[in-house]
């Protein structure tokens, strides 16, 4: 796996369970996978040389981000590697503008956009459009990171970065966020878990309720053959996470991922395979595993590092275990930051408020103790 | 933590949702917990310079088996380690006869037993309170080697191994064998799991049902009593495995281990806590998880190695994950040998003949395939 982050961290736990032994490729021997797996290459995941070389002797090549150049991957498999998701398959999770243009192809639900590199061609898409809009980098964003709500015309002059491409959306009313999990093998076999409703503050998720409540059969039904759908269209291996819109007129595609992610830690404890066994199981093209639930209700919340630096208190993490026996801690070994992800929480049980408010107060008793 | 076999490999999936560090001494570079764990010691347990090497720098240190002898660790404690469980209470699960005449101390029930040196001794025993009776070394013994049943005087002539001290034990009518399962923080708390039913063919444990089926209220009690009680008094600190005979008169103290157990190996995707998060909650004495169920119903069955090597053969995980996806599969990363415990795994539900059957099914077939 190229990446060394909580999602390489946690896939590894899958892996031992498979019998299975986990390389990482880490930018750091502090990264949160590299302190807890035995076989680790500290390289430069745009190098590659350094991917080359972590790859001799790989059984498949897989990524716990979406920062490896394309063209790097293509060389990759033309030398003969097996790289799950492949090139053409990734490049959707990795450039939003081939994304929005694969989604139109194929008849997808999203916003208008377009595809921009000057001032005055967002200027005139909103115009056309309406104002706000959304500008995107169209590579490297992540987390709120790399977009801008423009308000009028001229705005983007502030934050358009010359020489790279961009893509400029509607801004669209939205209800709330939605994301729809799915994973499909290279045989072909496609397993979905159920639709979550994922909340976001300043643009990072804080929590994932599954299955999402109060979603009409209708969309519920929609955002998974949409999600079934794009990823045998995109020749998917292993799991996407589709990131939904909800709005009056129906679902919007908003983001593809094709890894692990944050919308489905929830699976570790609430379905019968998680998506980082599923991911597993799928690159390396065995039977997908059963998505049932294991609870009716389940709510993940990320723990963010608090302005003290917050997860490392260990006294915190010792009164949160006190108070909530029952919520599962899972922290990442990261260096505490303020805002950082360093781990999540997850509750279960059959009274949604109760588990919400459960997951809610462990997390943010993490977040910053005792403090109102 | 003090041995590299599955026991460690489990816990150190446990560890990392700790956001802890499993650092592991093992005697070989492959033994199961060494594959997959980042800070691995090769070294003899038995050495005290090797241990004491190992253990500097470690918070706590703790063990996968019962084989470091009590006075290394008298002498790592001496030195200033911290140690969990701690030589006087190791020492009950590491040495039959100090188990046996603790137990007899607090009057807590067992069989009939003396300790014995010469088949002369034996053959006294035997004369005493009746034949066959059973003989086992007082340490050193696991998964049914160094226990024998001697038919008659004179039997012992074969067995017995001169200059190891021995027990000689009365033979009990057994119905079925249990275990509970309990953990202690420092501090003193105290959890404990439902009493479970273990299953053994030739001695090694091949099934776990959990909770135990039509155990009565008195006798869950009694067990659940009896661990907790005997986890006070031995002062133990980590998880302890308390394995019991039911006999016609009640229940009688079989063994003791102190550390996660495979008569706990259920508890993974069984419990809210699993033994290994539990385990390390206790030596780091933090406080102890819910030991809820998540499930009425929760089957372990063991992947022992086939006639031909079984578990390695990639085929036949592949049919048995798409025969049973909601069997959870724990491979262990072992060498397969006939008979050698490859890996477990679980099957969970709310119909207990249907869950033991599809465990069962699918450990099957991991060990030898469709035959039958």
């Amino acid at each position: 796996m190229v990446g060394g982050g909580q999602l390489a961290r946690m896939t590894h736990q899958a892996a031992i369970s498979l019998g299975q032994s986990l390389r990482i490729l880490a930018q750091s021997p502090q990264d949160g996978a590299a302190l807890v797996t035995a076989d680790v290459m500290i390289g430069d995941h745009t190098s590659y040389d350094a991917v080359v070389s972590f790859a001799a002797g790989c059984d498949v090549l897989t990524f716990d981000h979406e920062h490896v150049p394309t063209d790097l991957i293509r060389s990759l498999a033309a030398a003969g590697h097996v790289v799950h998701p492949g090139a053409d398959s990734l490049v959707h999770a990795q450039d939003k503008a081939v994304m929005r243009a694969a989604l139109r192809a194929a008849g997808f639900p999203g916003p208008k956009w377009a595809s921009v590199s000057t001032v005055a061609e967002i200027d005139e898409f909103g115009d056309a459009h309406g104002w706000p809009v959304v500008l995107k980098v169209a590579r490297g964003g992540y987390d709120g990171r790399g977009v801008w709500t423009l308000p009028d015309a001229g705005a983007a002059t502030h934050v358009l970065e010359p020489g790279r491409r961009h893509i400029v959306e509607q801004r669209v009313p939205i209800r709330r966020e939605l994301a729809a999990l799915v994973a499909r093998s290279p045989f072909g076999q496609v397993s979905l878990w159920p639709i979550v409703q994922t909340v976001q503050h300043d643009g990072i998720c804080v929590e994932v309720i599954a299955p999402a409540p109060d979603l009409s059969e209708e969309l519920a039904g929609n955002a998974a053959r949409l999600a079934v759908l794009l990823a045998e269209k995109l020749g998917v291996v292993g799991v996407m996470a589709v990131e939904f819109f909800e709005t009056p007129d129906g679902l919007l595609v908003n983001e593809l991922a094709m890894r692990p992610h944050n919308s489905g830690h929830w699976t570790i404890e609430g379905s019968r395979t998680s998506q980082f066994e599923q991911h597993l199981r799928a690159v390396l093209d065995y039977p997908l595993g059963s998505t049932a639930m294991t609870a009716p209700w389940v709510v993940m919340a990320n723990l963010l590092g608090g302005p003290d630096g917050g997860m490392r208190i260990d006294e915190r993490v010792h009164h949160a275990m006190a108070g909530w026996p029952d919520v599962k801690l899972h922290l990442y070994g990261k260096a505490p930051r303020p805002g950082r992800k360093l781990g999540h929480v997850t509750a279960l049980g059959s009274d949604l408020a109760e588990v919400r408010a459960r997951a809610q107060a462990a997390a943010r008793y993490l977040h910053q103790g005792g403090q109102r």
